[in-house]
């Protein structure tokens, strides 16, 4: 521990939206020292500055910090052929159809934290959000034990799943929660940048429909806050409608929430019992770990994107407009922003993996 | 009727958004020729075009279309010196808190069709929205008995209410509904000019709260949608839950709604009864009527409001995404768009008039 | 002529930006009836609604108007395989590096109009401007005879190019033009859809490069004003400094313009000379010709790309800010307003057609 | 010194735009500490926060920081009644015509640093620009002898014309400068928010005028360029041809510049005069003050606002895209991005006063 005590990672899927966002929240990081930039064949033995270098010279680097300069010269590496010995730990933010067959190879040998689908819904592997279920982690073992495996994967959620999951948590637990209806305001950066969402497209205007979001929603959603029954996770019976839409934002997924508590609760109750939220967690004082993980606002124009999504650096949810609903039982309603890129994608991913390791898991 | 068979209208408020729309829509009209334009006293005696200037010298005309140009060298009077011997006719887009002393004025002796609040929620004054409850409009001949008018006031609804009571109508109708959960992604134009939403607000930005909005949605569609009982209107017991945004949209307002269907009934039903919608109305012809109240689309990346607020002039409220819902009882849900400007302010007010023209109530 | 006296044209490159727009264009045209879609063979055998359709599902229609119902349903064909014998003019708007092959295999048959670059910068080819150098177009003979050609290749110029030489050539008519000093606020349409511009890389922003275009501007400005002598164009011996950037606007290209004249001239006599400009090209009557090439706006807010791009359907280009320079030599300076997809692209090319088939020329 | 060491501050005009940049800017300064925070008598006695919140119960807090905590509770004063005994110096920031008879006022017994423009074109009275004219800062004893006055005002200028200035002056001494013709794509910010520019107006849109600008950034370059001669400025006879536009971006001025050399320079030459800029200043260590007063970019993509307009806290003057101008005589064209509300406006303020403390003048 003397000479560096950092473990060596490798983040793969380097040169894409999320990969760039691993590497700005990694830059520095006590724990982790990214040792290998691995990325598809065609940026293989490039610069890391040339491979996110578009043809007409355009610098395809999506993040509002600015590109590390140590990472600008360091080679990439094919990630079909990462060496596994180099290093102790994958960030995969892989965004093909790839995924599935990589992550298979790097789990075989050390443990995978990825923002990627591909095994988010096997029953030996755990979707895990900081603060939220945690526990879950414990399935890495099982995974290891059944599959072969030296390693392990652990993804995280859906970026629309995470702020949600984040505000349902403390109510299931304090009140139990019967039904979600939701809609979504998703900011362009969670599509990624290839192609993403085209500026003609948004410009004055809101795109009504997300492939396959409300489905993930739904599915994640029940499973995160599913309970842990040995090493199986039951997962929640709780509806989950949800409408997903683009709007013009950059960063940061708003969602307007109407939900059915289990019993009636006052908003002073509730607001209480989310400022609350995770203080078991944030006192562990990880290095990507917010104070705290839920802000509630009472001013009835916030949560807004643009001035409270960089709230602790993106990774505190910021809930307002706390309401009564009339139509569901028990209902209350509320405006969530969670910072799609930063909790919800790759420093979300870096606090699952701090976990871990502070766990000894990984 | 061989010289001139147009009533003559004025147009009260005539140079706010509102009032500008009115001149858009009612240029060459077949049936009202405007005559008077009013407005405050700050602005009587000068040209129309003067009258909108600003003091940098910028015009201040906000629709798409041109100022036509029979209104701009046209005189302003002071709308509280209108005089109601040359009109027979009143649009009302009086935007402060003077329109119900005005509007209390004209309706002595005219009738007034008004996108105003001030009467919206008294007891004898019907809103009416086209194809939804325009039979409502026999209460007129009870506010000129009980308030000795020899005309009447008629609003139509705050621009959020227009596109999801003309979509809840026939489902009300045809299936009864129990609840309605909607949230609301609202176009800038529908928060007028002045000061309306500062460019900096709402760039890169949502605004999760507009002031008494939600309130007017739930208290306005009961109205609407309540019976006729004699002279009087039973309101609908359909709690609304709402909850209304602000977009980076320049016009047309978008609902995702979830609702509660009375009895069971497939999506394709639903969409035949959505599509079937108004058919009596429309084939009255009116002049500023489209030929289909809603359109239903299946392309689940519509309705966008760039795409489709203009159909048939922004007239038509335009329906997609419609799936079931799992929380509400018999739920389904589905996002509509409704041309906020168009059907939802000034070109709506005139269809609103020329059916009671139609009917012979003004 | 007694059944359709209407030419069979093809559009080639019909799936992409500029392709959709001769679409819309050309849907109705009296004189030009759209027999063949043809696109890559990547689109070939799809109907084309089909063909502009992305694998998520989502209908790629970039234009305004909606998608002419008429060719919706129209199989498109592989444009390396188009029957010549089929159509008697194509207008191509190829984007790809293919366009150069293509167009010469068309040219051998038939006449080409083109939005493309691959011919403009050839000795024996006129890039035609409605009302600016219509005059080049004789040089198609050259081309049939030297080239052995039926047919000929006719481009258009680049989109920014087009509205700074519709303002520059009356005056260089007039009183001579020494220098031209030029900044480009571009729309975004400008830049195509694949990719185009991405969402998140000008929102909030302003991309201060274009490749290659400040080059096409000058080389191409000083073609078009250049003289005919014979057979050959004498380019204009006219500095053009142009700096081009991107900013968020959908359509309009916006031009600063520092010139210096030839000779002193006050700004009334600028401002008439402009407005004079091209009528005996809009006294033609051409069906895609403005009743104006020119408009001169004396409010200094103007021209605005939302308020003023749609000037009888973005075929007139407006000019306002008229101002002395005090830097240049007899320098006046002003703004343009240009739409890029209209006279810019597709609708000018049409116009250019119209006008060879006037001259007898396609 | 022992106890509190820095000077006592007012900041004036406190509730607007750059008052609240000011108070961002000074929270924690080393040298200075906001005592009193003044306004118009309509904000006198009501708390900073309750002075910015709006009738609608939305606060009106412009910046992208959150409002320091400390001033939040702090009571406003009437600016007219300010007592000028408890503060040493004044930041005025004061955007109404009363800005001549409140800090004829203030500097009757104080020094004023001010972002407002009623005090900048009189004799007396130096414009100054860090690194740029700072010398001038000598005329403020003549207005103290003059005016009788113990203190002084020093205002900033225009912030169109600091990120010009700041680009020019290193060329200006090095090579001279004949004449300068520029566009300007001017941010939101600029317009301040009362009323600002309408969300409306700018959505898909240029505006190609913004009232006095253009005179604005003429009078000030020479001045400010000029040289000190005993204790008068003569201002530099620079013809600056300026075009001043604004486009849909919240914060950073982008101008595109042509100018004429007084000699032939080579591009590497100009870029490294620019990159040597200013050094003298920056070496004075001054709290607010930048490391590099330009950066010179090479990306021919850069700079962008969103970007670079934060660069060095938006201290920096980022200078990109250098080229060639064939039309002025040794002519050179660069765009230019400076931050109209940080170095353009109450951070450039304090740099300044930094400096006047420093010299010992204030």
């Amino acid at each position: 521990m003397s000479q560096n005590p950092r473990r060596r990672v490798a983040v793969v899927g380097a040169t894409g939206v999320a990969g760039q966002q691993f590497l700005v929240s990694l830059e520095n990081h006590p724990w982790f020292e990214v040792t290998v930039l691995a990325a598809s064949a065609r940026s293989a033995g490039k610069t890391y500055r040339e491979a996110i270098t578009a043809e007409n010279g355009q610098e395809k680097w999506g993040c509002e910090e600015a590109l590390p300069d140590g990472f600008a010269d360091q080679r990439v590496v094919d990630a079909a052929e990462l060496d596994l010995d180099a290093v102790e730990l994958v960030f995969s933010a892989v965004e093909s159809d790839a995924a599935r067959g990589l992550e298979e190879g790097f789990a075989s040998h050390v443990p995978v934290v990825s923002t990627a689908s591909a095994f988010r819904y096997e029953d030996d592997v755990p979707i895990i959000v900081p603060g939220v279920n945690h526990e879950h982690a414990i399935l890495v073992k099982r995974q290891q034990r059944e599959r072969g495996w030296k390693g392990f994967v652990v993804p995280i959620p859906n970026c629309t799943t995470t702020g949600l999951v984040i505000a349902l948590a403390p109510l299931v637990r304090q009140f139990g929660v019967n039904s979600v209806i939701m809609t979504s305001l998703q900011a362009l950066s969670g599509a990624g940048r290839s192609p993403g969402v085209g500026s003609m497209e948004i410009l004055d205007n809101v795109i009504p429909y997300i492939p396959k979001e409300e489905e993930k929603v739904q599915t994640e959603t029940s499973k995160i806050l599913g309970r842990l029954a040995g090493e199986r996770i039951e997962a929640l019976d709780l509806p989950v409608s949800a409408t997903c839409t683009r709007v013009n934002v950059r960063d940061g997924h708003t969602e307007s929430v109407n939900l059915s508590l289990g019993r009636p609760a006052s908003l002073e109750e509730v607001a209480g019992v989310l400022r609350a939220h995770g203080t078991e967690f944030t006192d562990l004082g990880l290095p990507s770990s917010p104070p705290e993980l839920i802000r509630v606002m009472d001013d009835p124009y916030r949560p807004q994107p643009r001035l409270d999504r960089s709230l602790h650096d993106g990774m505190t949810t910021v809930v307002g407009r706390l309401r009564e609903d009339r139509v569901l039982p028990n209902g209350i309603k509320l405006v969530l922003l969670s910072h799609n890129t930063k909790m919800g994608a790759a420093k979300g991913a870096i606090l699952v993996a701090e976990y871990l390791v502070h766990k000894g898991l990984a």
